[in-house]
């Protein structure tokens, strides 16, 4: 998979024509560069460096220790080890290839291209002040979205093989919700299930799965689920997802838990219900490569507030691969923390979720969330779309 | 412990006169700052700052979404949501405490103060473009270092539970020591032994336990252990820690393998152990607060290469705590690449592993690695310290 990410990241280093992008950094452990499980897809403990060029070669500088692991993956071409610093050789390798644009991992927008910390910037300033090289960085924000937004045939099967354990999951738990338990009784119940399956929450456990059910009292979304009861009247929402070799999952569904005298839903609940399913629908429908992210938000945005509805609080969807937030482009609003990205464009490939909400006053929050990959007529759903309510007599 | 951990900040900032400390980032599960495991504690998804002044006063700015959380925690005095952006809460709370001088999460040199990405960086420089604070920002790192050095008692106690833990897992590798066996069994073996505890290691798996038996054929640290078979005649070691409430272990042990005319082990391989022993003997005497790091790691070094052998490619020791890597302060010597780290001064209370390591040609790698508190009359051993090497018949 990482030999297949990086020849990806060549072509787009050609399309963009750039010469070479660069991963700095040090102690992957403890602060993770996102864009290094992609191309490099080993921990590394020192100052590295992992370069790939637009004319197709590969070189990591990594300290002497880590050298080994690096060479026995044979993801690069060239291994260069040190043990004093990185400084001599780096500039070794730069001196030799002269790249004219250097993309290195910073940015505003994206934080999947966002991986270089301000120290390592500044120590990469100071290490290259007698070099042309500093002067020729530029933002790799656009090779790093593409990258990830390009989801490969075999990264698609692995997307769908999550989200597939993962809606057996909600099954059992349609099984399991009865009025008295407690948010935190589900929480455990499907914690339980992921432990014996030995899979790994796409998130972390303390909110994986989220579970609200009525009223909210706490705050609305990543909270933890409490020892609320679930009760008869209860709008009931879980978020969940499942990461499984190296890919994730991230969907939402809602119940209804029926009063005594109730066969259906309240006519509020099926309505809040269905303005969620027909934002999914109109947007899955309208999503084409080439438009911008904001513009499918707001296709949702609309429905909900045509309804009656407030609107959500948050944007409509986001991309989902190796992280439940997968990449720069989003589906979301033009609003200022979201920066460019609501400007970016969608292309083909790219797999999103589609997860607007409605809060139904009286009786809880009906969210659904579903997953698309863009097509050239839309979005083609990877995830069983939840059209209908599910009741819990 | 993260209320235990603000007030010992605010203490620092008073110290330090620092007006104000910033953490300063977003979604923390995927680029997490690491001095956030001491006072924030919670996960954030956008924009978030934490704020910890002089005065006592503490301030979150969050996204509505994680402000519950947040308010169920009870760590920050007062929490701030927002659902546009951050700007204008933050430049709010700035406006009002007036700081003259802003911490802020960068170093060239200390990762754990490093937490700010460049991204972020430029995001802040932005939005507070038309005021004086960006101009009063300052590096963090006195302040993280401090922090993270002074372990609490209860930092203490935690930490040698994790110790202990992990010295009866090495007494269980010692029983099932035996020639033919592959360093990849050992691995599966001490794996088995933290699941069905329900730990977790102190980094990741694939290292944790790194096990290297006999002369080094693929590099000497940093690997996951190979199909190579453990064999008579072989020094072996391993490297291994768990995380447990929190905090983490990270030592190493060294086995002999006797041959079967062997009833110890050869002169040259004792001879090498004894330089390891005693070059950790010699740095835990000498160790004081107000010395500097590469002071102590000088004494280990020269004494292993008076003994006749190679020094280590690596310094003598780091601080251990919530990280296996905790925090600036290193014994280690002055290279380049640890830039101004060698000259940091050791304080009272730091937790430090001494680690040097002896190449013995023909048999393998002697390590040992075990932990001490720095006390005004030197380390005090939080570990049971291999003096002696361990036989495997």
């Amino acid at each position: 998979m990482i030999k297949e990410k990086i020849s990806q990241a060549i072509s787009i280093l050609n399309e963009e024509d750039v010469d070479m992008w660069m991963i700095f950094g040090r102690e992957s452990g403890t602060i993770p560069d996102p864009a290094a499980d992609l191309v490099v897809g080993v921990h590394y403990t020192w100052h590295s460096a992992f370069m790939i060029f637009k004319d197709g070669d590969t070189v990591a500088i990594v300290g002497s220790l880590d050298a080994a692991e690096l060479e026995k993956k044979g993801y690069y071409k060239r291994i260069i080890p040190y043990v004093g610093g990185i400084k001599e050789k780096l500039i070794e390798v730069l001196n030799e290839k002269n790249p004219s644009k250097i993309a290195v991992n910073y940015s505003e927008d994206d934080i999947m291209a966002d991986g270089l910390t301000h120290g390592m910037y500044l120590y990469l300033k100071k290490i290259l002040s007698d070099t042309p090289y500093f002067e020729r960085f530029v933002k790799s924000e656009k090779i790093v979205s593409k990258l990830r937004g390009r989801k490969s045939p075999t990264e698609i099967e692995r997307i769908k093989h999550a989200i597939s354990e993962t809606e057996k999951i909600f099954d059992e738990v349609t099984k399991f919700l009865k009025p008295g338990i407690t948010e935190r009784d589900v929480w455990e119940f499907v914690l339980d299930i992921v432990d014996k399956k030995g899979y790994e929450t796409a998130w972390e456990r303390e909110m994986c799965p989220s579970v609200f059910t009525g009223e909210p009292t706490e705050g609305e979304a990543h909270t933890g689920p409490t020892h609320k009861k679930v009760e008869k009247g209860d709008v009931l929402n879980i978020d969940f997802g499942l990461k499984i070799n190296g890919y994730c999952s991230d969907l939402q569904r809602t119940w209804y838990i029926l009063r005594d005298d109730e066969e259906d839903a309240p006519k509020i609940v099926k309505k809040g219900f269905k303005a969620v399913v027909d934002a999914i629908e109109l947007a899955a429908k309208a999503i084409r490569p080439g438009m911008c992210g904001w513009e499918v938000d707001k296709i949702a945005r609309d429905h909900i507030v045509s309804q009656g509805f407030d609107e959500f609080p948050h944007g409509l969807g986001h991309q989902v691969g190796r992280s439940p937030h997968d990449g720069a482009t989003l589906l979301c609003p033009r609003w200022e923390r979201y920066g460019n990205l609501p400007y970016l464009k969608i292309e083909e490939g790219q797999v999103f979720t589609l997860e607007p909400r409605v809060r139904i006053k009286g009786y809880g929050t009906a969210t659904v969330e579903d997953i698309i990959v863009v097509t050239k007529n839309g979005g083609k759903f990877l995830s069983s779309f939840q059209r209908e309510l599910w009741l819990i007599k």
